[in-house]
């Protein structure tokens, strides 16, 4: 029997070679072939099932986790998998559990902070799982502003001990992940104090439960904070609270490798340059973006096949109705998804590149592109997962009434990805952070100072403050010039007309202060032009497979004319394009619609999303939509009876009028 | 003891009385004492608590609601309550349960479609609650385009009975709330057939459950569809599925107000005009705009209230940090919302009137204002309910980290929101038949046709295609005339830029498939500029009590210009106003946000929201938040043990090494 495959007419449409198109998204062949494998590992391995997570109780679905954990490092260990391979089986698991803290938070903390002797201590029983770690730092008072932190670590030079304390409820560590009930460490971020002074925050281990009953030490409290956003979701997940009552650590569990406290208890910096520091945080960011290209490139997989499934008016002669992938209104909210899901992609994938020649520069005590990197990397966290997150939901709402239910996907992957807009850095303090970098380096001009990297054309500063875009016809918006002439326009006269109004305020602080909401906006600026530059550095490299640049040309004239669109106000009204030149852009985009239409499955199954990995009744690869929906529905617990359970009690006495006939 | 107030100096900052703008926000001194009791009534009652609804089960959740209807209907008889009480109590119990479906579609189905014989028969029995019914009509592959229902209801003049069917497995219907457990009959619709021919869609009284014992009947196949978005939310409620296998009901089961088949098989349409639908859904969408700034204002008090509590950097000296209101980014933000909360406050209130003038002259079969009032009421549904839904996630995010507990009451509200973007009329269907009257307006416009009420404008059209906006000064923004004529002027020339575009397409439907997404956003356009002037003519009346007025004042430029600055493209690019006033404009907008920020939180205790009405720990009238997220965090289920479950199977071996040890 044939496999069904109601996409298959749709699959047959498109212009271009799905199999190559599949390598540039995973990033290399061999990228392609590890993940490829793993996906299919985690989908044939009935344990990772998850279909029915929305369903589960908090205790059945966390305990599914720690099941799911162990399963996967059993697997791991049986297979032998590579550092990559099991980075990539975890990833496809796609359950948040507390081993996501231990490996990508602890770990890499005691690596960048510990000394040498720390590192040959913790690590190698961090490494075998033979005590589990989180990182706490954040408190129920306290988030972005570190420096704000109120835990204390008061060094006892009578007994060589660090006395970890919480002098305040706000002082309680909230959130961090694994801490609620699974952790026996933590790396906690407290205020140092020896030697009568406070020399701020510092992380320091903690061991929290005991190796043998995973009973909590004495001194410490420590508990789960409770339901999150959605089912399933980050449910799974035991973010937890931790109070200390002057517990005590040896002195050497203080994390030292960029200070120390003596033996008599002085306060000592090492020479070890803090920059470093930074380098780790381009990585964790890099990450962000390329997960946030996975998170919107699965949530536009749904959306997409289920636009191509689903019929609505049009009918002529009583024929079918009209695909709603065909409807402009669909089509002008879907694609510049898609295209941005391809964008945040190359934009990660350079990033890659991005850390390499950051670290390289470190190391080599070059420190030249620090502010640049530094400000790229938090601009580009912000903006790549913000756009996503509202992008899922918009996506949802693509997919109509269905994708309010569960199985369609969609919810439970909006609530599982929004954190990402707030964790590692919350994403309206990032773009303040661009905007600063941008500030500082519009003041630098004067002195000669010329922008590197991202920044560079700040540097031809006045040049894009006199420019003229140069679009007469519809088809001038195809080219690269011209679109990356106005995104550098915008961004450099929003810039400077922040920094101008900056300079009217009688002190600067005062001016950020007041003028927030447009710095906030000028960064934003910023960050789209580097996404949009890095998209058409791209397409210059050599793209094999038939078809496939010509798709990506779509993608990214439609990535950067929808966002031209979307920001017309400040396009036009810095002058850098003309209302009529907006115009066309928007004619330009809806004929670039028409080219991506009959591309837009193929485009999708590029992502090589197994049908486990997407969760979704309504983006499963055979369109099979409504028979998986009904079968779906029947699964629902209330469906494990006929009569439900409460009418005896709450339905049948309205029916039979108890209510009304007894005495009231 | 004094009561605890952590907002007591914000309290004392208000330059209004609280108590007369409570009067304002309710309508009248009657809706408010009303609504005051009934909020007072459900808050104090423990059977309605809904503190712990996202950690039940789905069974739990769904007897819960049971329960807490029947208890609603039994209090309700108890205390003798006037219809305007019972619904403002149901309102309150805040759980969409199948009753609102049973006194919200059902009965007024066949109020507006049933003849004098069938309400008598029907209506006693639905009122009491013998019967329980619910509204079939979406169906498992058809939503909005209702001409495309499949299920059938053939006439068999042999037995004088309708045969219901389900042909086909996309015409299950699906979704109807109150379906999938609870209901005893419904009004389906269905394609009627008889005579040979088929007559389209109309609705039939078709019973589903037994009376006796709550078994469906034969030929019923009725189910829940599944889990839906969030925990607890709309998962209180049983929507449900529904086929039948040629279920037969009595000639006198089909609604017969419209049309009638006579016992011989023939159709027949009444003269009772059909226009008369459009006063129901007039009506209904009056209330979903109400509902708007009622879901609306309540995620703005959350977000207010805790933006006062918490503190973020700029700490000076070791002092408090600074409270996140006072960052012009939270402001930007956040007054925007507060602001609309108002503004569709206001104008739900001035549908009712016009849901009266158009009853009024439907009753004197006057049905020349019609085509306007539906647009009207189709628009404002759309954009408010879009608004208010992503003004609550964007509350959620002003909370931080915070906002995404389920205690913060904001994921609920989003999830069980949502909802009304896509149900009685798809949010953006909607937009484009808003669009299709304008163009039509336009297009009559030649012929000398004045435009009535919300599209009066247009008649000015001439003059609006080319007025100057005078502003030169930032305070020239406070100026109604010049806000209006700008507004005015925005949707006048979008439309007529729309109209142009349409001229150039050989048939007007391809043009409107064409820039469909142009439409909408002149539709949105066009919308605005309503909420925007009855705002105004709010301001134009009477309104009494110290500073009342100038804080309205305030919230309405507020609106209209955060409006302004969001959509700045097509005011300037449509030549409305020029890019150096738009800059004013947001000059203007920082000034406003200045003078609303010392009234925030008597602004939000206006509303005169309950605590357990918000259900947030987050917006809690005293502001205790800390203590409160303390408290509410030991009752999670993963805190009923010290030691999680699974600890034994999945932890311990992993610390133990025994998956590393096993021969593999």
């Amino acid at each position: 029997m044939e496999p069904l495959d109601y996409h298959a007419e749709e699959r047959s449409k498109a212009s271009f070679d799905v199999e190559e198109m599949k390598i540039v998204w995973a990033g290399s062949r061999h990228a392609f072939e590890i993940s490829d494998r793993a996906a299919r590992l985690v989908a044939s391995d009935p344990v990772f099932r998850k279909d029915n997570r929305t369903m589960l109780s908090r205790k059945e679905l966390f305990k599914d986790t720690l099941r799911k954990t162990a399963h996967a490092v059993k697997r791991t260990i049986e297979l032998n998998l590579s550092e990559e391979e099991t980075h990539t089986l975890w990833f496809y698991v796609d359950q948040p559990a507390y081993a996501n803290l231990h490996w990508g938070m602890f770990i890499p903390a005691i690596e960048g902070q510990g000394t040498e002797e720390q590192k040959q201590k913790w690590l190698p029983m961090a490494h075998n799982m033979q005590i589990i770690g989180c990182y706490a730092q954040t408190e129920l008072g306290h988030g972005s502003n570190v420096q704000g932190l109120e835990t204390t670590a008061t060094f006892d030079p009578q007994t060589d001990e660090f006395v970890i304390h919480s002098p305040t409820l706000t002082s309680s560590k909230w959130w961090p992940g694994g801490l609620g009930k699974v952790s026996t460490h933590a790396v906690v971020y407290a205020r140092l104090r020896t030697d009568g002074q406070d020399y701020g925050v510092h992380g320091f281990i903690v061991q929290l439960r005991s190796l043998d009953d995973h009973s909590p030490l004495p001194g410490i409290t420590v508990g789960d904070i409770g339901m999150k956003f959605g089912s399933g979701a980050y449910n799974s997940m035991d973010n937890g609270l931790l109070r200390f009552d002057h517990v005590r650590i040896p002195r050497n569990q203080m994390l030292m490798r960029l200070s120390q406290v003596t033996r008599e208890g002085k306060y000592v910096q090492s020479d070890v340059p803090r920059q470093l520091v930074y380098g780790t945080m381009v990585y964790v960011r890099q990450i962000i973006v390329s997960e946030a290209s996975c998170a919107l490139s699965r949530a536009v997989c749904i959306a997409t096949r289920y636009s191509a499934v689903r019929r609505q008016f049009g009918s002529e002669n009583g024929g079918p109705e009209t695909q709603v992938i065909n409807y402009k209104t669909q089509q002008s909210r879907l694609f510049p998804l898609l295209a941005s899901a391809y964008a945040f992609r190359f934009v990660g994938e350079w990033m890659k590149w991005l850390y390499t020649d950051v670290s390289k520069r470190l190391q080599a005590n070059d420190f030249s592109t620090l502010p640049e990197v530094h400000a790229c990397a938090a601009g580009l966290k912000s903006i790549t997962t913000s756009a996503t997150a509202d992008a899922i939901e918009e996506c949802r709402k693509l997919c109509g009434g269905h994708g309010y239910l569960s199985c369609s996907g969609l919810p439970e992957l909006f609530a599982v990805y929004i954190p990402n807009c707030t964790y590692e850095g919350d994403n309206i303090v990032m773009l303040l952070q661009v905007s600063r970098f941008l500030m500082k380096t519009i003041s630098r001009l004067v002195s000669g100072k010329m922008p590197v990297g991202t920044a560079a054309y700040l540097g031809r500063v006045e040049h894009l403050m006199q420019c003229h875009c140069e679009v007469q016809r519809a088809e001038d918006w195809l080219k690269h010039s011209i679109i990356l002439e106005a995104f550098e326009a915008r961004s450099a006269r929003m810039s400077v007309a922040c920094a101008e109004s900056l300079s009217r305020f009688s002190t600067p602080e005062e001016g950020f202060g007041e003028i927030s909401a447009d710095l906030v906006e000028a960064a934003v600026a910023h960050c789209q032009l580097i996404i949009v530059s890095k998209f058409i550095e791209k397409l210059q490299q050599d793209i094999p497979g038939k078809g496939v640049k010509t798709q990506l040309e779509n993608l990214c004239n439609v990535y950067a004319l929808s966002l031209l669109h979307k920001h017309l106000g400040h396009f036009v009204s810095t002058g850098c394009i003309t209302p009529k030149q907006g115009a066309l852009a928007n004619e330009q985009l809806r004929s670039l619609y028409s080219q991506v239409r009959p591309n837009a499955i193929a485009l999708v199954d590029a992502f090589n999303h197994t049908d486990h990995y997407l969760g979704s009744v309504l983006g499963c690869y055979d369109g099979n939509v409504y028979q998986k929906l009904y079968e779906e529905a029947w699964k629902s617990p209330l469906n494990d009876t006929v009569v439900p359970d409460g009418y005896d009690e709450y339905i049948r006495p309205l029916l039979k009028q108890h209510f009304r006939t007894a005495r009231l």
